[in-house]
């Protein structure tokens, strides 16, 4: 999977506007950084971190998406990122850090949307859905030393040296063209999407979560466009396991421990188990392929 | 123990009191928004429903109780709510979501207790010992969909479309009658309380820690009931196994790797092993029967 | 290995100035109060300590280390304060639990440092490290139950009762002076350091992280002193474990999967794999034994 994700990185040339376009929201910082990485829920590092922003604006209220992203996992963490940070007010401002290639020559970046956020973190593209949904305004490359952490730039740790301090200095107050020169390009993934075609629709695990529902990048429209309504019975393959489960607006709608499909609150297909595992249940997770059908 | 809790489940007929009774406070929001729920320490829904009160609310200050109540567990979430929301101070929102019943006809709450906090939340017997413990000064249905999430609200996320959001309107300083109209009622569980009989303390266990300690909900009176003192030996049957250990003051008063029973700091009987995990050594937990007796 | 620990208590003693010295700053708090304990990450007796903060002062801000020290792990813990603390702003308490002999007659202290920081805690060692790097301005025993929590004291949970509390009260402008009584001495852990003999550098695993790399005490200048520069092969023996590695600046310097030697963001010499996990791969951890020397 980290090997396809490798080779899936491409360069997308971005266009910049020359003036702002109308119906763009200006970003105003509100304080907030909010943070999304791979350092492990409670590690040190997340310690570290929070004492380097705060070192920088002892104003900021900190406060995080996640920091449970699978290690090294971009296509993970671009996931989840995009599904939460619409959540958050304008003017927020998002470190992102999953960043196996920290202290190579991949570029370290912020993304100013149209919407009002700027998104701080390595270019290998974490941003690319939220890049997506909110669109660019500008992007900077992170090159100004004085946003930096005081203190010497480890080689292994740009958290604490770099993201988080700049992450802290743009909620400060900081413009973001002080952050580096303008670049026209981020990296993007090339991420599949669901499609449908011969009467089923397909796609693969975005997540699990920690009740054991399984969520995937299929969309209510694409079961729309299955014909498939409420209480219709589905044919699910997902992974190495084949069931059929109703279509139901919530768990409690089918009998404790059976299993439905259910359309989550960003607007995926999501498999799940009343009050049960099902990851547990069919030991699948992350990645794997899944495809639905009406059942006759 | 899930299907019990369900059949336990009966509706208890609340006075309302035409005017503000002497001694009791009124609710006046300190800013603090606290959760409680069974999203998972560090998932994406925590994510999710923080920027759903930001949104709301940009002043809110957001804090947890904890959010690893064990998914479903209507029960274990009242006890550990009842444990931990009394340290708070008065003016603080309370946002307690364990909802397996998300979607169905099972009312959205807010109660204002009598010392001034708030719970909110679904009406399914989360909040029966928090209610009991701090006293029902009013009751609302959250009908009011101006202080719910501005977007579209899903069939199976309550707590990012209206417990998050109508938690930090309250935190905000919108009156409690505006959630919507008073009800008479709320859900309330039957939780059985210890019982001393026979020269012997019954009850069950509350929660286990970290520690692997093990907390009941005997209570120091029934000890002192049994004329159970400090030093005393002590017989304990809990779930499978029995034992006898000294009533000791604290852990550190028994050699490292021997067991204990002690009084924590709620006033509950919990039995541990000084430096050591008892969880782990006899394999129990929620719900396990206990029975504490004098030795001889 | 706790046995050990509790051996090498030993108590130093400080000699207190009469008088500032110059260059040292005076703790003017901040606000913030940052958890360190081995309360587990989202436990309840974190939703309780900070509840006690608040209600102490309301104006708090509340932060986190980590709360995931190893349990009665004083050696982890001071490890872990020391590498994180210096990141935060002057004027930060720490509140700083790991406290297996609580309601024993080990003391409950503040320490000023010297640099603006206050520590508070039991007194067993697990400031060790913080003191030596930040220096001590003077240590308080909290004797002074106007700063502690209102209700009354358990024997088991002195965080809720003390430390919390009393670092609120200091956060909110209290002096240290009014914590009690000046101290001469504070407990301090008997640490070994890392040694260098023989064309080799000796030390021990000091923490592991989420991705599963491994970080020992041996230091960057003890590489120097070895002649290992970058590019250079090290034999590395750590645990029961004995393999050859190249000297590495960062983990994509060599191919996914294939280990390498580092020196971690805190200066000290880490053993990792690119996009893998070291601890699972060995199954070793904190305390075991490391040794490395240049390979030919």
């Amino acid at each position: 999977m980290r090997t396809l994700v490798g080779a899936a990185l491409i360069a997308l040339v971005l266009t910049q506007p020359a003036v702002v376009v109308q119906g763009e929201e200006q970003f105003r910082p509100n304080g907030l950084v909010v943070l999304m990485t791979d350092y492990g829920t409670d590690s040190i590092y997340m310690g570290i971190i929070k004492g380097a922003i705060y070192s920088k604006f002892m104003g900021a209220r900190i406060d995080s998406i996640t920091n449970d992203v699978p290690p090294f996992d971009i296509v993970a963490g671009a996931y989840l990122l995009v599904e939460a940070a619409g959540e958050y007010p304008k003017g927020t401002v998002f470190v992102t850090i999953v960043d196996p290639g920290v202290g190579t020559e991949r570029k370290s970046i912020v993304v100013e949307s149209k919407n009002g956020y700027c998104f701080v973190g390595p270019d290998n593209g974490l941003m690319t859905l939220a890049a997506e949904k909110f669109g660019i305004k500008q992007v900077r490359e992170l090159t100004n030393k004085q946003l930096w952490r005081a203190e010497t730039t480890s080689t292994v740790f740009h958290g604490r040296d770099i993201y988080g301090p700049v992450g802290a200095s743009l909620a400060s107050g900081v413009p973001v063209e002080e952050a580096g020169p303008a670049l026209q390009t981020i990296t993007k993934l090339d991420l599949k999407r669901s499609a449908v075609a011969n009467g089923a629709a397909s796609g693969t695990v975005m997540r699990t979560d920690p009740y054991g529902n399984i969520v995937s990048n299929i969309t209510s429209a694409d079961l729309q466009s299955l014909g498939i309504a409420l209480g219709d019975s589905v044919n699910v393959s997902l992974g190495a396991s084949q069931w059929t489960a109703p279509f139901k607006r919530t768990y409690a709608e089918v009998p404790e421990g059976e299993r439905l499909v259910v359309v989550q609150s960003s607007g995926f297909v999501e498999f799940a188990i009343n009050k049960g595992s099902l990851a547990d249940a069919i030991k699948e997770g992350f990645g794997a392929k899944v495809t639905v059908s009406k059942a006759k």
